[in-house]
């Protein structure tokens, strides 16, 4: 038995930066209309999922993740009863969206059914039976298509696509244009939340543009961020309004209404909320002084 | 000129997980009579120091690591006149140190005298000269060596050694009998502070080990955490105070004492601090289950 | 869409020196009873086997690995009618030996069906059908039981299997046991060939060493190797005769043979054979100074 | 001490290929006016001088390349007397010609005085102080301009300059023009022997190339290769003669004129030779197909 690891997936942050990790198994390597699928078994993180080359989530941490992009919105916004959620082909957007009774309604668009699919054989300890439930309307489609053509107003929408990379799909799902679109879909009172990219300084150029694009359209909003082990990085997210600034509640108040409303949560409650809002002073400094403004005519993309 | 980088430095977490980092130029690969050094500039994280195969810090983003493992112990110690730095060859941890007025003396113990000569020659912009300065008593030795030696109290102990790595030469600074060497010296309300490893879950154990076993040495202790962007995770720091809880402070009141004490920092501020000490319910719980208490004839060590 | 691969298998040769091969798709990863199994596409040398972490052969030259191996004992045989093969799993050294006519029966004995059975699925163009020839006899057995069980004697016996690895299925396949077995079933003027190893000057030791235990073992016997691209290395063989010395025919001799068989081969000819057996001086002193035989109770295994 | 080795160097062959080899040491890293310089100690083959990313020659296996690169060219002249070293900064190509004592004069030119000041220093197991020998003219200068320039007719010439990557200094030494300018340089029966690029399969198109473009100038040329350890491959050389046909000689007549001239070699002999210049049917083909001439206007560069 040779003694080293041979099969690794190397992801490049940068020409001058990679992480490698040890592959035990790749299940499924496919090419579907609009990217590039791997879903494998690592060593140390349990089973990935994979999208143009770039991890999207990991069997070990994904609910730091979904909890993460899922709950600050949920638990801020009163009662939510209509929820959209663009993309979040695992299945676990949904599942944590559930976890809030007041929901009536999920509509969750994604463009790639293949990869739904395959996320719905191959993930499901993700998705734990979430595009089962009678609350959901789902529907594969162009996002943007389809926030042009709905007439309906949702309480909070969840944006959970890939980063922008070149000739990928979620290109212009962090334009202007497109936060526009949303605010135009939200209720009064309404919020968007959205994954915003790799908050670690020398890549946060996008979540800064990203941030500064959101913030020319919506009234209120804030970044946020935690550390996901398989990304080996602090990931951001952006909460908006579209009534008014953003404000965290305190930590007491989250873990009453989390215990009120009991969800059993693992890595989110009071004190993790502080945490993942309260920023350094160096970022905050980035974030204040971005001019960026991303446009459908002026793209931003990661390496 | 061929596309891709050659020189890389590849630091293996785990034997199925590392990190690829391109390297530019070599200025110094030697073998002291403790531990192997390499110092070298990178694409991404500028200059690095490298000891027995792990980064100890980057000029990118040092400040981060060095404001984090300072401040918080110097400014939860009301005016703090006798700092001792055990390790801290880069000189940094004395120049973060030299930022409170209050500090009258200063005494360093590292036990390798040619990483410190060769820290002194090309990390420059570590030590912005710290160790010229008249308040230092800079003593080659080991740690433990010289604890037992001293009779001198000092307000703060500054542990800034590397990770406990098997046959290197930190293993018996992370054992309960260190701790309770640098007890024994503390003045009354006096504090501690050490470098405690990674926080990524899957090499967490580390931590929560160092921080179980500090737990049973000092009346009162807190773990916090930085992210650092060239170490591609988030890192631990945990504090210990000789009289009893370590409470936090206010954000408001930290920034007020920066902002009386002249103290100009890129990372720390109040907000800053409430981040770093708001940990998440997973960690939370994994640290409240620790039961290992590392001692002299029980070490832990990291791959 | 990302720049770079990030599927790569990466074969150690030793602590200090690997090979990476970009994997567009893994077709097959197993672990049967005697070993690891994965059958990938790579992007520049097509499909590969790997057993053990090592690769066995490639879809782009293993041509050249086959046509080495069996075709130099076939022509020097006269009229070989029956042969014994042992290991040959992707069924491309039977395809080999069928191209002289004058074979009547082909035994295979290898140890692991598991493989066989993925290799006929999915390595087609190895075997071209090879295992429905009725010529052959496939048995499922380890090769020294096989051996000492069997009266029958070879014309030509072929050793095709994978290298010494710690653990591996083929440790004691390269011992003098196994050659005395091996010779005892060869017919007069039989010949033995086999893969023998790196030939590459870091690692030449191990070809060493089982050329010197085979010469222990026959009358006569001669090492020769071919570059194989996927290999990144000269791959060994090894030739012996249980009759006397092995001498290779002129070049013209060798081509007038296959022209006259109408073997049509695409590596092996004449001037290719005088290549292969045409040795380097230095490798030549290696080989006469080789003092080591490997024994049952002494054996050797690669990195 | 940590497990594994950390400072790599990687060397890319293709998108899809490279080859990872451990240093212990990087020696020297630069950038002359020319091009990139490293000169590294590695675990596996010693030093290692690498121009432009791709590694020149390693200590453990330069006799190889050297021996093969100078004295089929030397022995199949009678009696050189002048000889012309294009490149071969590291000053073993000439140690290896003055072992020939017919040898009166050697011009050796190089572009990069910067590289040849350094392998002075660092690889004097390379150059063996041939710097100093009287017999010696070491002109910096561009190869073509050089040779538009001289009167002086060689009897052999020796091409030894890196491979032509693009932007790289050696781009314009592998076309029809460079190679006409040698051709009205060589004395009657004289001579030209090149390195000729990697022959292994997937990468021969440039000796190919190179090959054919030879044998537009020339009236006669053949290819030959030997295997470097250090290059993970077989690598070729070009001898052409500006008279006829190369014809070699048998083996017994090469080891008698080593005998006579008492030239002491590590690699290269009769039998050695006769393995060098034997090329595998497939690859002949190649080079009998290869349409392909290098011009000034067209040239060729590898990866």
């Amino acid at each position: 038995m040779s003694q080293l690891q041979q099969k690794w997936f190397i992801e490049h942050t940068s020409p001058a930066t990679a992480h490698m990790v040890a592959v035990e198994r790749y299940i499924i390597t496919t090419q579907t209309p609009y990217q590039q699928v791997d879903i494998a078994d690592t060593t140390l993180f349990g089973r990935i999922l994979v999208l143009d080359g770039k991890i999207q989530s990991a069997q070990l941490d994904e609910y730091i993740y979904h909890e993460a992009l899922v709950h600050p919105a949920m638990l801020l916004s009163a009662a939510p009863r209509s929820i959209l959620v663009i993309g979040g082909g695992e299945g676990a957007t949904l599942r944590e969206v559930y976890k809030h009774s007041s929901v009536e309604r999920v509509v969750m668009v994604d463009l790639d059914q293949a990869v739904v699919e395959l996320c719905r054989t191959h993930l499901q300890s993700w998705h734990e039976g979430s595009f089962e439930d009678s609350r959901l309307e789902l529907i594969y489609a162009d996002a943007r298509d389809y926030l042009q053509g709905v007439n309906q107003k949702f309480d909070v929408i969840i944006s959970d696509v890939p980063e922008p990379v070149s000739g990928g799909p979620a290109l212009k799902l962090f334009t202007s244009q497109y936060f526009a679109l949303i605010r135009d879909r939200l209720a009064p009172d309404g919020l968007l939340v959205l994954q915003a990219g790799d908050f670690s300084l020398p890549f946060i150029s996008t979540h800064s543009a990203i941030r500064r694009t959101v913030e020319q359209v919506f009234p209120g909003s804030r970044s946020y961020r935690s550390f996901i082990p398989s990304f080996n990085s602090e990931w951001s997210f952006v909460i908006a309004s579209s009534s008014g600034p953003v404000s965290l509640p305190p930590a007491k108040w989250c873990d009453e209404a989390l215990t009120l409303s009991a969800i059993n949560l693992r890595y989110l409650d009071g004190e993790t909320l502080v945490g993942c809002f309260s920023l350094p002073a160096d970022v905050r400094r980035i974030l204040h002084l971005e001019q960026r403004v991303i446009d459908d005519n002026d793209l931003v993309s990661v390496y």
